[in-house]
């Protein structure tokens, strides 16, 4: 990128924040549509304004009341004496373009759509969310919605509920969108009665202008957020949320929800990399490489927000497990265990320290069972913990007891959580059978800056979730290496001359050789003449395939013949393989054969790309063979690969341990392979016609004496670029 | 089992069932320790019996008060004019013994303990335990705990609450054994927060004499108990466990957590079959093979309880989801797509009827988002999914709206749930934030016989798992059949004269070879001349294998050499292998060679057996070679299997489909596989002495084919017949 263009995108980027402040920041709001009608929403919103006691005046529009809650309405937003920053549209949908319209010439800066009806209801809808853009972009507005539940901030300075939820949530670092306004509802509530403080809140609705993404960038900036929740149903710019977020994450953690897993999965693709690299694995791998958190349900969303927001990162897997009953610790050491979280032994001074405390019978193995004791003893054994290095984070988990008083034990979490927090060791609490609130009390355990959750398992979990944000945090930053040696001028002129298909086999391998891809010496040969001619050149022994545009499973067809080690041979498999070609029916479209080098011995593994509608570009990487399909071992990343993501693609497949050297068998060249990966990667951003690219299988030598693709398959499509996103779709 | 023995095990039923009613439905309870201070055990203990308004007298003992809260006390149990079924003690540890020794010359029936400081306490205390137990046995009475929280019933005609927990659950048909007391009082809070009805409830504490087993035969017949709800930490005997576990399932679902997996899964063992079958999966094998459903956590135990207690079992996997929010709709349908449920499509009939009903706005795709309308259309909408054939089981799904009223859609739930009833069609609900109770009224969604979670996530597990437990429950039974080929005198034989350790390579073969599983041909040979002439024996090509007792994986080790066609071969493949064992100093151990006919192409698998500790032997089948270790494919049963548990192991494996025939390949010899199974099933029941026993690998021909035993190990201890049962681990 050029200077220019950086300035471009930094003036680009300035703008969106300060047009997003006037949206959640506003010194002024109007609620057009604001009504007396007690269960309309004009009614709610505006109400919701003055109770949350937003700092800046509010007027109500109205042409047919004189005052709304005893404020003064307005018959147009032209007859407010003051400027407006944002206006709040709750009308029905035919009216809303005019009052958009009237926003835009009296100089609001944002604007709020509640209304529905529009490109969530047909045709008609769509044309009209089109054409309220257009007016916002026309007049320089932003726009949240249409068809949301409105905005809101807790900062005390601002204290806008611009939503017709009755609940304004308490103050925190936590800002949130949700593309569900109903979602957004049941969100507001839980955070309340889970004393969960949000600083920010914004149900995107259709997203017709201000999206996750303008999000994103505001908060990473936003001095009042430190955790971002977000809940996705669709990517709009899958690539620049990647870049928001590979951006914000190493600072501020990025929670997430992505729902709508089911219907993209089943898309139909023609190869082995498109049958495993489904939509929801590229979620995965999107997540997994920008560091966001994914977590399954709402409630997980919540949880793990919540501790983030509240507690340090453990700096390592070791945890203590403080319990007043045997059950739930061990309830509690079987999900650390599932989770990879280590109950490590405890140093010997505090196990000296916990013996002169605690009971005889009292067990002082991790979990600690402290039994039927009162907080005086909690209060020991905490503070024994805090100082021991052997432990990277602590469970605290209480039973409600008969007798003993769960306020003192809460207090005494209260009290040693700053001690805790100063060493940066996390504290997480289970009150059992109880969530956030300590029982019989006001005294929230969340108070204390403790997560307090009802079951053990939850408080594993959210553990579990911020030791992989700390690690992936901690996690080198790859680079996107350089290959000097690529020929791209002639793999352009081989795409840009193909027609949409299959690309012909002697062209996929060079191609190949263009970006130094180590392929098998391959030659097409029209007849038996050529292919003896072909053997000849390349050296016996040969492997010869059959070249057809319509057989894509040439195993399966017969249509390989290995081991080829003389003239004479060649001359039975050609005659054999003509013969069960024409039988099976598959004449058409057979071109011929190719002859390639009959590959030495060594592991086989598949490499390749499919072009995905939303996410680009998907490069995955697995073992092959049949075992390919039988285990599904395989991995996938976006696009483009770093170091970093082709030296973790090779790692984290399961047969791995068959690359290392397994059983005595010599270690493979794992080096080679993950430069295969990064020259592929270089191969199909550079080439953004290949829609699928099949190298499988790869057969990968022991280590130093690198890889063969064996055999190798591209698809293009499209005679133009591809664009990278598509519309939108539309919220729930 | 003859009858006189099948008089015996229902003479013991019976009694177990008559003398669990003296303790379930006594007629009259004492309180030894009964106390006048607040805050003791005594003293909650003798209240909460006289607050749970029990059908019958309670005696306070106490030897320095006249009367305990207004209830004339008495000096000792002696001093009770009247018989008395149920003693509970709660006096310290030391003064137990003399207390039961004393109800056990009074005539008590039961006892239950509540002092703690027996087993769960050093040597002392399991003395003490070991002495209570005795006197319980000596005069016939029954013992629940030591170091327990006491027992329950709601039966209105007992209403017993012989507990120190301050909560009396409301009365349901869910009866629950814990094996933690401190989680018991979480249980007992938990359910009646929830309005989950108990029947009974046993803290089973040191399982002294009462163990699970015994409340299991107890509730199989239990009139009031239609669901089983366990927290297991250890088992006491799994074998009879699994017994009752199988007569009970069928009729009366039981659902358990079993905590405690990590330390077990540590054990060390010498073969595949061994690293692969740990006790965790030994569990898991257990439960299902016993048609138990297994739950990770508390809340999950509650959830699927409390459904299974309320609902039908659905007779399919088509499910209906009906929200009015497309977010929540996205995360069931998310949740649905990841359990294996199935979002059908609606009928004709119904979609004409939903799009009359329903606003255009909204979407009748399932998940059928009905949008922002009320309660009649709830109404509507379930109405004509209760008479759609093309859905076994609806999710209603409800965010709290702004305006609209939940209680009235709670009401429509109500209404409509006996109609979903009797079409056998289950209704679960998710009033989202919400659990248990409707908001902003006393209408528990429960109360219709309606579980309903704050998150839909929660509604589809327990979907999910009430159809897994359907289809178990539908399941052919298995028969283990007989064999009349096997010859058990031999066997019996070659074990009996066999020291413990590695029985001798021809040995195991021949031991194979007496339960007709079929090996390839072998021949030991001490030297060359005697492998030379085994050879020519068997034919040639042959294989040749080191004969050690102290080496364990061959391949590695460089043991074993492929292929041998000739004598000559044979010669310099002899002296390669002794040169090569000499070098890698494993002299010592080396009694010569095995010669084996080397087999043809096949399937490599592997199947074994363990002796494990507490379960007893567990048999093991999986894919074979390398592939065993890399990615774990192997599935476990606990012993005898039946013809069902044999075909169930070989379609569970993935590599099944490499089996069935695989890209071409012709379908493997399942059958064979099967019979091989339930052969090797024999072989193990019959001789307990066989500790790890190994096939591996067993190649697996085509179909009709059979397959041969490659290689097989067999591990022998203990000259004596092993325990199957080891003592109980005490309860925490």
């Amino acid at each position: 990128m050029n200077t220019y263009l950086i300035h471009l995108a930094n003036k680009y980027m300035n703008e969106n924040k300060r047009s997003l402040e006037s949206l959640l920041k506003p010194r002024s709001v109007a609620v057009i549509g604001a009504s007396r009608r007690e269960g309309s929403l004009g009614n709610k919103i505006f109400n919701n304004l003055l109770e949350s006691d937003f700092k800046g005046p509010v007027f109500p529009i109205n042409p047919n009341a004189d005052d709304i809650s005893s404020v003064k309405a307005y018959p147009s937003i032209f007859d407010i004496p003051e400027p407006v920053d944002l206006a709040v549209i709750a009308v029905p949908a035919e009216f809303v373009l005019e009052a958009a319209e009237q926003c835009g010439l009296k100089g609001v800066k944002a604007l709020v759509v509640i209304s529905a009806g529009f490109a969530e209801n047909g045709r008609e809808g769509v044309n009209r969310q089109r054409d309220l853009a257009s007016i916002c972009r026309h007049h320089g507005m932003r726009l949240v919605g249409p068809n949301c539940m409105g905005v809101l901030n807790t900062d005390p300075n601002v204290s806008l509920n611009a939503t017709f939820s009755h609940v304004f949530p308490p103050q925190g670092d936590i800002a949130m969108a949700t593309q569900s306004g109903a979602l957004g509802l049941v969100i507001l509530e839980y955070a309340r009665n889970l004393n969960i403080g949000l600083s920010t809140f914004v149900s995107v609705g259709n997203k017709a202008d201000v999206s996750s993404n303008d999000l994103l960038e505001y908060w990473r900036d936003d001095p009042n957020t430190s955790v971002i929740m977000l809940y996705l149903e669709s990517f709009g710019n899958p690539k620049k949320f990647a870049r928001l977020a590979r951006s914000i994450s190493p600072s501020k953690p990025i929670v997430a929800v992505k729902s709508g897993r089911s219907p993209q999965g089943s898309k139909a693709t023609a190869s082995h990399t498109g049958a495993l690299a489904t939509a929801d694995v590229a979620v995965d791998a999107l997540f997994a490489q920008t560091g966001i958190i994914r977590v399954d349900s709402l409630e997980q969303l919540f949880d793990v927000s919540d501790f983030l927001s509240k507690q340090p990162l453990p700096r390592g897997n070791r945890v203590a497990i403080l319990t007043n009953g045997g059950g739930p610790g061990a309830l509690a050491a079987d999900a650390c265990s599932a989770a990879g979280l280590e109950l490590t032994p405890l140093s010997d001074e505090t196990l000296a320290g916990l013996k002169a405390l605690l009971p005889v019978r009292a067990s002082l193995a991790n979990p600690i069972d402290i039994t039927d004791v009162g907080a005086s003893e909690y209060r020991g054994a905490l503070s024994l913990l805090a100082s021991d290095d052997n432990i990277d984070a602590v469970i605290v988990i209480f039973i409600p007891p008969v007798f003993a008083c769960p306020e003192e034990v809460a207090v005494v979490i209260k009290d040693l959580a700053p001690e805790f927090r100063r060493r940066g060791k996390p504290m997480v609490a289970s009150f059992m059978g109880q969530r956030g609130c300590v029982p019989g009390t006001t005294l929230p355990a969340g108070a204390a800056g403790v997560p307090s959750f009802a079951f053990p398992e939850a408080a594993v979990y959210v553990l579990a979730r911020a030791l992989d944000y700390g690690r992936q945090r901690q996690k080198q930053k790859g680079t996107i290496p350089e290959f000097p040696d690529i020929d791209r001028q002639k793999a352009k002129e081989i795409v840009d001359s193909a027609p949409d298909g299959w690309l012909q086999p002697v062209e996929v391998f060079s191609l190949l050789e263009c970006y130094g891809i180590k392929a098998l010496g391959i030659r097409s040969a029209a007849n038996l003449e050529q292919a003896t001619a072909a053997a000849q050149e390349i050296g016996y022994p040969v492997v010869l395939k059959i070249d057809s545009n319509t057989i894509v499973h040439k195993t399966e067809a017969g249509g390989i013949i290995l081991d080829i080690g003389s003239p004479e041979e060649l001359q039975t498999a050609y005659d054999g393989l003509m013969k069960r070609m024409s039988i099976a029916g598959f004449v058409t479209g057979v071109r011929g054969v190719t002859v390639q080098k009959m590959a030495g011995e060594g592991i086989e593994l598949i490499a390749g790309v499919i072009h995905d509608a939303i996410f680009g570009q998907l490069t995955l990487f697995g073992l092959g063979g049949i075992y390919t399909e039988l285990f599904k071992d395989s991995t996938v990343r976006i696009q483009p690969l770093t170091d970093v993501d082709a030296n973790e693609m090779v790692h984290s497949i399961k047969a791995y341990k068959l690359l290392e050297g397994f059983r005595g068998s010599p270690p493979a060249d794992i080096q080679a392979i993950e430069e295969l990966l990064l020259r592929l990667s270089a191969l199909v951003e550079d080439l953004p016609r290949i829609q699928e690219l099949d190298l499988n299988p790869v057969r990968v030598f022991a280590a130093g004496k690198g890889y063969a693709v064996v055999d190798a398959r591209i698809l293009l499509a499209g005679n133009k670029q591809h664009a990278n996103s598509v519309p939108e779709s539309v919220a729930g």
